[in-house]
């Protein structure tokens, strides 16, 4: 009665689902509407910044020439012909002796080619005209900004599959990009199986517990950039668990159901995948949590089975089907970052497999400290609202101490890394 | 003509504006929607967790008692008397030599107090019943998940404040919350003042650049968790301005305008502020960049005037507007995450004043490494796009080079911390 499956190690298992990674497709949302998502095209510079010459300062601008004379001694004098404020634009080409007052961020006039702060110059009226004296020698290019000193026409500013963050959004509406090419965000199908499950408002009845992987994939779909579709929770019934994941699949980009998917007598799943002639790329991983996390492709479509365990069932999320996202999203580095750190806590558990051990960082003079979420039982869901990294624990090592090196998947960064 | 202000330092323009915060209220959204919302109450367990005895595994359930004459040579056998799946209640209680067959997270039948996992177990029929055997001493509580081990009835398990994350969303689900109180999103106006701007759909005219700093602070104000309103960007002219943001203080809880904050011929905000009859609590702080940085209370909303300057209104908006919001929303850590790291890049220019420059973080071997995120002028909008973190480099100290140790502010980070 009990099936023997073969663990095949995490490295395998995700090498085995890469193969069939898919990318998505582009549309156009407002620019107001485009934060969090990710970049649909290359965005390439459709003009030089500053796309002038302009002054950094409040100031006066003229030829640096005319003040080659100046000294403590020798204030040089110049008649103000213009006054220009940021936006402004000037319209005069200043002779010799002549200078415009200019505000910040206003483009130089014809004829200058610095700018003195008002803090080094004397304004005043002679014969009813504006002038202003300088006591010191100016150098040309002097407190000028100058056209293209930050960017150059044609350069390439932003990769495609960036996350549009304030900084980008700030770069897009410079460039005038109105309407941003994103990535549309795949449709990612849950549904939770399992007799046990009630709904979120029903009353706990005896040997009942509330449907909460449902929510918790919902929100780590959300988080992974995706857009999530509920199709409900499914008793353990062939026929309409079977009619339901068909349907759904019709319906999104990628389905994940969870529960159902070890050898348990109710557990339907691996005869569904026979049934829909679903191909399973593996079924059974060498990690805790999330053993029996199971993956099929079905024609392009891929099906994440889960385990019902809520931790299992948070593990298998974001080591499979987050990467498999973040490649439909265009990123460059789909793959959870990896980092370095100490642990902080004991850890006295065994690992006859690789484990993921829920934890929070904390910096301390420069470096990185690992921390235990909570208790790691695998059916503990407290842990999971601290956590905000995964420990990777070696399988085939004994316990951890604190103050040994580990390493640590970040799940709150949104970089990420090439490789798993 | 040039009007003298004092700088304050960072830190007592801080504690000007902090006297000033106010926490917002809360309401209710589906659990649904709740993703990314922060706490509006404390989450107590209303049940414990599990609640009741469960099994960990697929098995048999029976009393220990029954084994302790068990062993290698001395099989027991025991009549399979019940079935349950997960989700299904146990209806018999069990007598000497009876077991039940279940299926992991099932409830324990009465009378059971163990569980033996299907592979220490031998199954047969015998006289037309259902039996099987074990050859190993059991002992009381093997195998059994407590009612309660996890979470106890009455535990508080969140505090309100709290960021909803994957894991949080999965408690609300276990308990039943299927309306989430939260805190309401504070409404931020945005202005952009400035003859210069242009709408991000403009062509480029001479003299002019494209608004740019409304959609970089949009996003900063979705990023720290409010609401943002824009009404436009204002030709520096007195009388239309003064209307539109006293108009906008009407319908936000907090406004922010971008520039005419400095003391150019053009600068209207200290002209507006005076005829609003607004409180300015300062308008010149020791650093860079965003030293014109001003905040003004009117009645009991705040106005943030931020530098026209793209570089000196992120690191306004981040250093002054964005601890207000998240005190508003009940975080109880509202201030920006700060943690040492070392410097990878030379950064040779002195800092008369506290300096905040954009950089990235890199992890090498669980040490934090900090990198310029691009040239530092504080024009320069660019490298505002490869922005995670701001450099705090103190006033009063020469440049500073690779491998110095410094101090960094987090803008990715969701936990914060409690001062600034």
């Amino acid at each position: 009665m009990v099936e023997m499956r073969k663990p095949i190690p995490v490295q395998e298992a995700i090498e085995h689902l890469w193969s069939h990674r898919q990318q998505g497709s582009t549309e156009y949302v407002s620019i107001n509407d485009c934060d969090d998502r990710r970049l649909g095209e290359n965005i390439i510079a459709n003009h030089a910044v500053p796309p002038f010459n302009k002054s950094p300062y409040d100031g006066f601008a003229f030829s640096a020439e005319d003040t080659f004379q100046a000294g403590l001694e020798n204030p040089i004098e110049f008649e103000v012909v213009e006054h220009i404020g940021a936006g402004q634009v000037p319209t005069i080409r200043l002779g010799q002796g002549q200078a415009t007052r200019i505000m910040t961020g206003a483009k130089i006039p014809e004829g200058a080619d610095c700018v003195a702060m008002f803090e080094v110059c004397k304004t005043y009226e002679k014969d009813n005209k504006s002038c202003m004296s300088i006591k010191r020698r100016m150098k040309a290019g002097q407190n000028i900004i100058e056209e293209g000193s930050e960017v150059i026409e044609g350069e390439k500013l932003i990769d495609r599959g960036t996350l549009i963050n304030p900084g980008v959004k700030a770069l897009l509406a410079t460039f005038g990009y109105s309407k941003i090419k994103v990535a549309k965000k795949p449709v990612i199908g849950v549904i939770a199986t399992g007799t046990e499950l009630l709904d979120v408002d029903e009353i706990l009845k005896p040997g009942k517990i509330r449907n909460s992987n449902a929510y918790m994939i919902e929100s780590q779909i959300l988080r992974a950039g995706a857009e999530y579709k509920y199709f409900g929770k499914l008793a353990d019934e062939f026929e309409p668990s079977f009619q339901t994941i068909k349907q759904a699949l019709e319906e999104v980009d990628i389905l994940i159901t969870t529960g159902g998917v070890s050898v348990g007598d109710f557990d339907l799943m691996p005869a569904i995948y026979e049934e829909l002639g679903a191909s399973v790329l593996f079924n059974k991983v060498a990690m805790r949590p999330g053993s029996v996390t199971t993956v099929a492709s079905n024609g392009d479509k891929l099906l994440f089975g889960l385990s019902g365990n809520p931790s299992a069932c948070y593990v298998g999320f974001e080591l499979f089907v987050r990467p498999i996202i973040q490649h439909n999203l265009f990123s460059h580095k789909p793959f959870l970052k990896r980092i370095k750190g100490t642990l902080a806590d004991d850890f006295p558990k065994p690992n006859p497999f690789t484990r993921f051990v829920r934890n929070y960082i904390t910096y301390e003079n420069g470096k990185v400290n690992v921390r235990l979420a909570g208790m790691d039982k695998s059916n503990v869901v407290t842990s999971l609202a601290h956590t905000t990294g995964l420990m990777v624990l070696p399988g085939g090592t004994r316990g951890f101490k604190s103050g040994d090196e580990i390493e640590v998947l970040l799940l709150n960064d949104s970089e990420g890394q090439l490789e798993f």
